[in-house]
Formats: C-alpha cells, sequence, structure tokens
C-alpha cells in the first residue's frame, strides 16, 4: 500500500515531531512516500529542488497513493492543497487534528463528508484509528 | 462573471483589511460570491452554520464560480483545499503573495503551472495584473 503522508512544512514546524512518529507508525502499514516530512531538516534539504520540482514529485507521489494521511492541527496551504486535490481525485483521506491545536480547524476540512477527521489529545490515541482506517482500504484493495 | 475570492479565516486574519480591499475592487468586474472574507466580524457571523453548511455552501460557490482569486500570503487548510479543488475543475486562478509576508509561500503553490502568482509589496500594484486577467477570461468565456 502507497502511503501519501501530508503535513505542513513552510506553514510552521511546531508539529514536525508529531509527524515522525505518524510516518514511523505508517511504515508498518506500507510505503510511506513522503518521509521527508518528517526529517527536522526538510527546509534545508529540500533547497536542492525548484519550486517546480517539488510541486511535481508531490502531485505524482499524491497520483499514485492509495490512501491519504494528514495532520491537520497547523494551517498550510500545502496541505489544504493535497487534500483538495485527493478529495476530487477520489481518494480515502483521513486527517488527524490535534483538539490543543493554536488554530481552530477549518470548516472546510471539518465540515466535509469527503474526509475522515480524528480530533486527537495525543498522538498515540489515533494509533488503532489509523490502523482500522488502513486495514479497511487494503481488504477493498484486495477484494 | 462569478469571483470566488478565497483568504484565510481561522489560519489567521492578519490580512483581512487587504482582502477587503480586494474584494471592493473586484466587485467592478463582477458578482463576489465571498464578500465575508473582507468582514471583520466573519468569525462571529459565521457561528450561526454548521461545519458542513459552511463547506457546502462554499464548495458550491466554487463550482459557479468562473474564476477564483486567493490572497495566500497566510498559511491556510481552507484557501489551500479550495485552490486544490479548483485545480482539479479546471478554474483560472490568481494567487496574490505579498513579499513581505511571514510565512515563504508554499512550494505546491509556487510551484504548479496550473496558477497564477503575483508577488506584491502594495496590495494596489495588483490592481492592474488583476484587472488584465479577468478580461482575459471574459473575453474568452464571450469568444
Amino acid at each position: 500500500m502507497k502511503i501519501y503522508f501530508a503535513g505542513s512544512i513552510r506553514g510552521g514546524r511546531k508539529n514536525s515531531g508529531i509527524y515522525a512518529q505518524l510516518i514511523d507508525f505508517l511504515k508498518k502499514f506500507g510505503e510511506v512516500l513522503t518521509c521527508h516530512i518528517g526529517d527536522s531538516n526538510v527546509r534545508n534539504s529540500e533547497k536542492q529542488f525548484t519550486e517546480k520540482e517539488i510541486h511535481d514529485r508531490d502531485i505524482k507521489w499524491l497520483s499514485e497513493a492509495d490512501v491519504v494521511i494528514a495532520e491537520v492541527s497547523t494551517p498550510s496551504l500545502g496541505v489544504g492543497y493535497e487534500i483538495g486535490r485527493a478529495v476530487e481525485a477520489g481518494k480515502p483521506i483521513l486527517c488527524l487534528y490535534n483538539s490543543h491545536a493554536d488554530f481552530e480547524l477549518s470548516a472546510l476540512i471539518g465540515g466535509s463528508e469527503s474526509l475522515n477527521v480524528i480530533n486527537y489529545d495525543h498522538i498515540s490515541e489515533t494509533f488503532s484509528e489509523i490502523e482500522k482506517f488502513l486495514n479497511s482500504r487494503e481488504l477493498r484493495a484486495e477484494g
């Protein structure tokens, strides 16, 4: 299973530790196409690419992905853009939102019936829900 | 011409004055479906709606719009989501980014060939470019 993990880069890296934990967990279930999101040095390592190269690489990965998991506690144009494109492409999407985040979740994410949203206090609470979500997709893909 | 203006609400209201100026300018060219984005009281006035009602209203407006104009100086999941869905729907999109913004523009916005991005120092600099963009769409729609 190919998993596209979405998390904020330029919108703010406050939750980068949580992204790294999530990516480690997701690796048990398949290939995480966007491992770099959890890298504490991602801003520097992306400087070797042009903006177009980053965009085209990410959109190629998004189109290849079987599922999208997005951490949405930090406002981010990129994460919103990826979710919007994935909704239009009919991808299964799971969003994770920290109830103690500095920003209230966008109504366009929280109010969309195309998205599954989990509110959490601690990231480990989301693991069983993520597993359930991924297993249901895996079975559907095999069926 | 129906214009969908996108600007941050829950991601932060630092640029709400600029949104109001842009909306006033855009009204010369057609119907701005999302006038409330410039309203200083938007957070309170939206409390009368459920999250689903806000999402469904905005996505209906987005589907009806002839063009999308997005102010992208504030990271925002909602604005990113709207741009992502509009790209997939093939809408003409113009993004406006303040070169002095607190956050660097997402590579998914700056690196997309489906988007037109204008960098500005002062919002009034964008007006002639917006006019050119809207007039080209108007002519194309009539042609």
